[in-house]
């Protein structure tokens, strides 16, 4: 049985919800990862208003797809993060109220609760988002921070997440952080500090996009083979690097798109990704989870490249072998 | 005329001064980047106290060293920055002083101006340093900022770094800007963004350390070929990768050393920088400054790798082609 | 709106274009570029029979095919040539004559406006060829030629091509010259110094065929981005390196087909040229001309290759994005 | 017993031999490379004036040098070439003459036969230069020389050097060839070509210089296992790979040095050429002859880097081992 | 012609022959290569039931399928081994009798007679096997053998294959000795040796199966060119590196699909193997026999793969060029 | 202090003790692994001679060398080998004997007690060899062998040296068993499945050389990372890979020295290994023991490169840091 493809609904937040479910399921998606954005997913519209949540799920039924997976990566990035002027972009605006930094990420944290709910009356099983981080300006910067600095960055977001977490485990969802620079978790042994810091609580897992790790030097399949039983949700998104002694990996502030970046995202397969030891990986791993395509390439259009995405998925997600039997000829 | 061969001080300052003067002299340094810390160079003393600047010219020439740069990478990192409590660390107390992240930056300004004259008593042309930088947390971070907040993160650092520079004029000094992850400038791009936004003024230079950019993709003698009027200053210092698929180019928070990281400082020659195609490129673009081993090397004992560094150093050094005249027989 | 996939006809001047075209038709082209050789084309018939150019043009009309591209390459090398025993057989008898080298670069300019008059008849608004070169005996020869040596021979071959253009601006066409060895502009800087020596004048252009940059170990997307409003017809065509130590990429006077070889020409897709970066730097230059197939594999036969290459050319010609608009979600 | 090691003297003929003789004898060196140009070698008078020769002897005497090497490029190009404007540079007046391309290459043939007579009279062993070549503009060039074009050229060639290689059979001396671009043998398989054309007479032999093969793509060491037997002479030269995507190996008619060239020729030891598989392979074919260092690096200061040169090839040329007998402990 | 796609059947021996048959012909493949094992081939039945061989033929004819090679592995390698108690599982109780191996050998050599026999009574020309090695426990062991002891090894081995091969000769019949680890033949310079041995008969031809060259560093298409000849079946089969610098080429002991091991085998296209320039070497070479898939990864589910598999070989499996004549348009 | 740098006597057991003591003293070694062979050290006379040893240390002595380390490669092989004709030229005559496979391992195990009591004698602390193999055929043979078959091997093995290594406890040795192809432990996996085999005893060590490491794509300072604390003695010996796709890493049971092989020894710093990291990797597991040169050079005379190889040691083993202390400024 081959595992579910979708599509991140981050990146339509302009189409309303119908329009994108149609294309999505003319494209060949089985499902939506639902992202709190314009109509996609409202959460306070959908606490209060008893039919909400049906009246998705019935929309979604009409086009045959599902939505195994709500995201919040906007709302999320506030619980754990310093607050500043970049925020109230990406807020809405009662999560936002005044813009006091010590108050936003608390309700960030109710708001990520309210997400939880919500997921589970739409009858999902995982939550996806960021942490925030109070660390990501030490990251590489200077002076370098005092381990005790870096201990109690991890110490203070465990104490904000925690709460969320247990309202996961009452919904019975997993939180699928994602492993992406401006996190506490960005690559494989920040992933076993933040992993550490949560006590290695169940409700947490990762949410792993190979685009993030591949360009800072990592291969995608040993996260996977580190934390097999720890990856919940998996994004399939490209990067090329496109160094040529000039440009460099730190991306000297230029947007995505800027042809003179070191590195840049792209449709799947059209980067420098190795996308054969990844889903082997996730084979070894017994991953049963979505694959949901993130479409973004500053390149190509959109419309013409979320259909080829998922066609590449389905040809990519090959059939596992069994568990292992003897084979009867084995070395010729 | 080969350049001459200096010894940054900067990891030393746990040393006297004239312990690591007569050192540096045996091991064949021809002088000394002074920096300050430890007695290698006090700032208030040497405002204050009349024979302070010559005492240590005495000192240097007993041992046939010169010290034609200064620097002051710790406080000039005030300057710039979002002040947090990591810099109560690097600071004197006095510029500390309540750690008023709004105050801190001004009295870091007007260290860096004493700085400046004390540089010019001792007479030295360079004054070495960082700038600091209030974006350093939007690099590779989430939310990107939008352009316009980049901009003014660097109007900001200009306003604030001009009187520093208006000093450099009156001293006859060149302000060599650390090109390194944590400043406003860190790559090619980001550095040509810093000389826009300091309206190219004579006094701003950069002071190259071709560590910084290895581990980046970026190619050090691009970068000298990119500003072969701004290389003021040269740090010589070498990287190594030892990327394994496992570790990332972002350091997991990993301090140096420590085998899971990355990439790590080396002593130099023991990295992976092209040093050949590096000292061409200072060559070709006529560069008659210094070149400062800055020795860091977890893995090395810093007192037999300093003198390994000093002759490395000058057997790099060769001697250039004078300007081109025609060649007799250029094609056999 | 994808660019229209041609076939260059110049490797099938032994078929006649009534049946190349109805080929070419079933293959799935679009059109063809119309070379001077076989029936495809024949500049004195198209001058002097009143019916020619429009019987051509309804044979491809018939099987739903356009002939926006008009190439005569072989005529072409003559106008620049040093002219020796190999252009006769390139070369109609009436332009060849007596084959006196200082008359038979006159003649073949004569031709070439007489094709961009033909060109002109049949609609096209590119006309593509080669300029011969006065230079070529010097590239990498010895004694190294002086630079006004270079200068002179850019000057005559001006002398020579000014006429020709002069006429392609009368006829509404731009005069597509291939960058390619044995011509003036080879590699990137030899097309600066042809488009300086041309008064960088507005109907000339270049014809960018990647497989001659390949080798000599170019980046043809480089090339886009040096001249993005100068590219205005595009063969595809690939290249294999195959270096094994012994052989070189000067060819060792060894035909194509010839295994020691150490490059070779492929049919699309079979090579090692980076289609991907290519199509995308045509896509940010805007280009909007054809895609040429010029079929030329001495490993498969070319009526499979043919149909082959169509299809990689479609697929490989995705659709590019539209301009550049904020994205909702750009950063997760 | 090392081979000895030469200075090519062709660079340094703006130096009265005597400046050079005392120079290399400081530098390190047993002996010349003389080359025809200053007043190194003047065949004219050597042949006319009895004692001209055996004062050139007399010198080298003085500074402990040999001269088991005599070499004239310049003329011996004008040989096999097609003669043009650019000859007079590097031809005496009288070789030259009136310019007459039918009449320049027997006037050469005439001086090599004469340096071959004073190669003799000085006790030199070998006779290095070029052979020129009526092919080279067909190299890679357009349109593709027939094979009975490239045939006839070698034929011309070989009826050109037959009467020069039966001199230097009388004086006992071997003709080494250079295998370099401009000329007949450029590579592996046109050096192939070259003996086959002059039936494999004894006395050619080629002169390998690495540098000339390396940006080709070919393995020097690979030419010398090829023709064990026919190296006869060895240039020492290295060769940097410079290609960023923009610049390419055939160079855009650039002067050497020129930062935007894809290759240029390096002082040895500062280029890309595999010393130790060369030197082994050397050793491996029993050659033993000289190493002549033949100094080119447009950015190193000559000076300095002929010395550095004489140690680098007195470093690299170790001890080979003695022929292979039963070893006692092959395998722990 | 495109070569017939076979399906290896020594992976399948657990299925009945009727069942793998049906599925072989609706995955598109064109034959089998019928491997002893399982009820696909049993020698003695087929020796002494008239019909036996007759019902194995209509049962392929009914699917479409013919039966063009015949392979046994298992048995053949007994003919040439030092016996240990590994033989046991792998050969027929007939065979292996009291497992006295001393006479072991012979009695599979007579088995392999009779399936010689068997295979022509098939209709096969091909019989595939391999040879067992005296010597394999020497490759890279210690102490090394003494030539003589190697060529001792060669010269029993062939004693032991000549009367088979006779036997192939009357059946007319190439015997397709797999180039493999554990044979007298694992590369191309052993395989030189192995024809050497057996003084070049025509009977003797490889089965080459680039998965086995792959991991060793050679190039299966240099194998090709070096015996254009010999090779007289192919198997297609992948291989995958996966170093990462614990892991090494020799394997550790441990068993296929065991994520430690330095290599791996894949399905066809999911490894690294250069398929493009191995079919070319195939075409090159004019080899026109079968193409078998023998599907082997431990990733992968094998119906699924052998269906893949199938398809990949047909894409694979272009149409060569004719071979060559004059082309009319060769340089654009 | 840097450790001591030995000359492994196997290879020059064609000389007289005395003869290579005095050689190696002048090229500056401080020491020999003493190896049994020639008169360099014979265990039964050591033994039975009351001063045989005492002599040996005078001798070495008398040149200031010492001996610290005792090795038996050729008896100790035989220990747990299946016995065949090779041995005969490796053994003693009193090991050898009748050449009974299923005694002389037993005679082999007594002289490595005894060789063990000898090298007490000698003062030394490490007595090195190997394990022999009763597995090695089966390395990537075929058939492979069931797991089962690997334990027994591995059992049997243990049986033999358990003795042996008794006797080294007792003489307060350590046994450095070679990981090297033909053992039981030729790469990191199968190193650690001999510890298990051998229950971890403390008296069992590696001898780690990294030439036999490279050619099967390991890196060696991977091996020291994995085991700090069971490498016991070093070998220092390079290899070259030479592949060039027609040859192979098995080595086609061609010679050393032979130009086909895919890969060869080589003087230390004259292949292909990583000596900056090896080196490191040994620093940073504070391995304190010899460096000992085992020189093997197909290509260089060994009188030359056993001088030069000397200084290649002392040269890379340089000092490393001291334990980790904060550093005063670290981030600049």
């Amino acid at each position: 049985m081959p595992r579910p493809v979708l599509l991140f609904s981050g990146q339509w937040t302009d189409l309303p919800l119908e329009d994108l479910t149609q294309k999505a399921s003319e494209w060949g998606y089985q499902g939506l990862e639902l992202c709190c954005g314009g109509d996609h997913l409202e959460v306070q519209r959908a606490v209060s208003e008893p039919d909400y949540c049906q009246q998705k799920l019935d929309l979604l039924t009409r086009y045959d797809l599902t939505a195994p997976v709500v995201s919040s990566h906007r709302v999320s990035q506030a619980v754990g993060d310093v607050i500043d002027r970049r925020h109230r972009a990406i807020l809405p605006d009662y999560v936002w109220g005044d813009g006091n930094p010590d108050e936003v990420p608390q309700r960030a944290a109710e708001e990520m609760m309210a997400t939880a709910r919500t997921a589970q009356k739409l009858g999902a099983s995982i939550l996806g988002g960021f942490t925030g981080s109070p660390l990501w300006s030490y990251v590489n910067g200077y002076p370098a921070p005092a381990p005790a600095t870096v201990a109690a960055g991890f110490a203070e977001a465990a104490r904000r997440w925690h709460p969320i977490l247990d309202v996961c485990r009452e919904c019975g969802l997993k939180f699928a952080c994602e492993v992406h620079p401006g996190q506490l978790a960005f690559d494989l042994y920040s992933a076993e500090m933040l992993l550490d810091a949560l006590d290695g609580r169940e409700e947490l897992g990762f949410l792993l996009d190979p685009s993030h790790l591949h360009w800072q030097g990592i291969d995608p399949a040993e996260f996977v083979r580190r934390f097999p039983d720890r990856i919940v949700h998996v994004h399939i998104k490209d990067t090329v690097l496109q160094l040529n002694g000039r440009n460099g990996l730190l991306g000297s502030y230029l947007p995505y798109g800027d042809p003179r970046r070191g590195w840049d995202f792209r449709a799947p397969g059209h980067g420098g990704i190795d996308w054969e030891s990844f889903i082997r990986a996730l084979n070894a791993a017994g991953y049963d989870g979505a694959l949901a395509v993130e479409w973004k390439d500053s390149g190509m259009d959109r419309l013409y490249g979320a259909e080829e995405a998922c066609k590449f998925v389905k040809r990519l997600d090959f059939e596992p072998a069994p568990p292992r039997d003897d084979q009867a000829f084995r070395n010729s």
